[in-house]
């Protein structure tokens, strides 16, 4: 087998075998096939595709290059939720112990905020004592006695999808359903996950900026995991604008905390039971979506969710008495109201510019090495379809630094990321379609 | 300006700028832009092309990577010619003091074979004492005092192409016309051509299998040479079969000095009166190419183009005595009869496979390192639409290997490249098309 060969086989458009796909992959992480022809194989990809054959075989082959978790000690289907990352998304928080707490063991790696994302780690980490780096060993068995444990990636999980998605970066080759769709997979499939509910955000803070590309997405995720012995659902779920009202670390905890409490913003709450209750009809825990809600809603209605998440931060190292008094988390010192210019409705928030705001602020990173503040971020108080006067306050940043500058700066881009309308605006959808093996249900 | 987002602007097919292929270029040969991003870029162009526009740029990019002969120190035009290589391609070799008689100065550097294909510098060394190398000063008094020199590429001449070519044949980012075209002229820029004849050869034994795809190439490197100033004209010539009779370096020799004497195969002499009076008419010293050929005509009946070999041989160290009696030129021990099978017509001859059994034996290089033997080769004794009987002699096998196997696998190739018919055969054309500025003749 020769490397240019099956590049010139990509370049024509023909169908690489498993065999071929393996040849490339181990080549490359082995260091025997250099970069420069894989890179123009990714290239040749990203205009002629790959089938839902080689999808798989690739997802395969890079879910088995390196570690691969067994969780076959813990009982019952393990069903992993995968969100493709948005602004001020903190359903992982709110579904571990939800989803645990109805009997679907949660046993979940997750991984650090980059950009305008952030990242479930990083959010947990905003908890006095929680330790997010644990023994396979300790995982497991906390999985097992608690239902639920969220550790950071850790190990060598996926090298080949590292390797590969560090050379994407650098080659603009990162956009192609494909290649996003078999790194995505590969990390749930080697994490262990007997089934998986996919989060596929779309819109302005998304990764996926239109539907259409969302739904591909989703439709090539869930080919992959039904041809390789996963159930897959993928829900399409909007990031018009942030999910929720909190966006930072310590504040998305808190929001996370009022939502196990019945108190949390709608369109987060609603979300969670939507991708919870999917979860336990994967995990043969409810009939259909609507009993599994409705489960989920008793569960945080007895406070049974809200002890799970004590339990499970506990037996992480954390200081469970946050979760009754959220004042203990880390708060910032300095806040700084953002008012309308003007009255009528809000018309939009570009989701991904308000992520970049809270980063400037300190809650997320610019580069994988960049500290961050756990404390700082944004409070919205205000979204999109609401009525406001000019001079209400539209959001409040969180702030550690007093550096008037920078507080203007950001003050300035917020605001810039705003629209206004005289009359009246509908709030962007929520769920715009689930996608399962057997089609697509538009909402 | 950052690579990665030239890579995306080519993959989206938009037109690069001069600056940013400069910037890609440039960085590329020294260094600072490493060469998986180059070979996902050269992908991109593979699928997206390129405008005429960025082909010249790029190949005046390529052409001012390294050293550019300056040939202003000899009076007149200087016309260069190439051909895209092929099998038994014995033009430079008439050509060069052919055109030079007429008074065009011939100012050449040429290249040598690799693979199936011959390379001049190769046939000039089968003459005792011919020097290819030379310095650009003997070099260029050589072409102001005789009016001819061929010498072989010396010094750093398109580095950039050098590289490019090395990364594209190991990336199957070979096959692009705009990256061809780009290749071709630069290295004839840098070369100091003030005028252009291109001998695109198109069927089996060319780099471009169809008409269509030689001429495309053609109208590319027109493009470049009208947009970078340079007169550029193209044949499109047949390689369904070898050119002349002759395959292996001294063989071709001796069929150049039978054609300058005017006792040359047919379609030899008709495509280098062809190529020839559209260098007279580049270079100002024909009014029409029916002009140039009478021209050209005369000077071999005249003896005077034979003479000019001689002095040019003899210019660069080589004994031109074999000029008079070409049996001094090294010659093979072994000679190997290949007969016909079969009585009727010759239908076809794979011109790609055939110079591969000359390569076989010993004429041609597989790899760059490869030694060759001067001396041995294939004679053709037929060529298609020939009338053969049953053990008619189709040609004879010169080698200097007694190894009855290696002969009998080469007569086997050999034999398995020809195809037969009852009927009688046409001659294929010898010229297909010429590519002017001003569009396409075809023949």
């Amino acid at each position: 087998m020769r490397t240019v060969d099956i590049i010139h086989k990509k370049r024509a458009g023909q169908e690489l075998s498993r065999e071929e796909i393996q040849f490339l992959i181990d080549g490359y992480v082995r260091g025997t096939i250099p970069d420069y022809q894989i890179s123009a194989c990714l290239m040749a990809v990203c205009f002629q595709g790959m089938s839902a054959k080689e999808t798989a075989d690739l997802t395969m082959v890079m879910a088995e290059s390196g570690d691969q978790m067994d969780l076959s000690s813990i009982a019952g289907i393990k069903v992993d939720k995968h969100s493709t990352g948005g602004v001020g998304d903190t359903t992982t928080l709110v579904l571990a112990p939800l989803v645990a707490a109805a009997g679907v063991p949660v046993a979940k790696m997750s991984g650090r905020g980059l950009g305008h994302t952030g990242g479930t780690i990083d959010k947990l980490e905003a908890i006095p004592g929680f330790a997010a780096e644990q023994s396979k060993e300790h995982f497991l068995q906390q999985v097992r006695e608690k239902g639920v444990s969220v550790i950071s990636q850790s190990g060598n999980i996926t090298p080949a999808d590292k390797k590969l998605y560090a050379l994407r970066d650098v080659t603009a080759t990162v956009e192609s359903i494909p290649l996003i769709a078999s790194s995505i997979m590969s990390k749930k499939i080697a994490s262990g996950a007997d089934a998986i509910v996919l989060d596929v955000k779309t819109g302005d803070g998304a990764f996926m900026k239109t539907t259409d590309d969302s739904i591909e997405l989703a439709k090539a995720m869930v080919a992959i995991g039904t041809e390789v012995g996963r159930d897959t659902i993928a829900l399409i779920t909007g990031m018009d604008q942030p999910l929720g009202f909190a966006i930072g670390n310590a504040l998305e905890v808190k929001e996370a905390i009022h939502t196990l409490k019945g108190e949390g913003p709608e369109d987060l709450t609603e979300l969670c039971l939507e991708l919870g209750a999917h979860m336990l009809v994967l995990g043969q825990k409810a009939e259909d979506v609507q009993q599994g809600k409705e489960q989920l809603k008793q569960l945080i209605a007895s406070g049974e969710a809200l002890n799970r998440l004590k339990e499970f931060i506990a037996a992480q190292g954390g200081d469970r008495s946050v979760i009754d008094d959220p004042e203990r988390l880390p708060k910032a010192r300095v806040f700084f109201e953002v008012r309308s210019p003007t009255s009528g409705y809000i018309h939009s928030m570009e989701a991904e510019e308000i992520g970049i705001c809270a980063m400037m602020l300190g809650a997320g990173r610019e580069t994988k090495e960049a500290d961050i503040d756990l404390a700082v971020g944004i409070e919205l108080k205000k979204k999109i379809g609401d009525a406001i006067q000019m001079g209400d306050v539209l959001a409040v940043l969180h702030a550690n630094s007093e550096d008037a500058e920078t507080l203007q700066t950001v003050k300035d881009k917020l605001l810039a990321a705003y629209t206004f309308s005289d009359k009246s605006v509908e709030k962007p959808p929520l769920i715009y379609a689930v996608v399962t093996k057997d089609g697509i249900e538009y909402r």
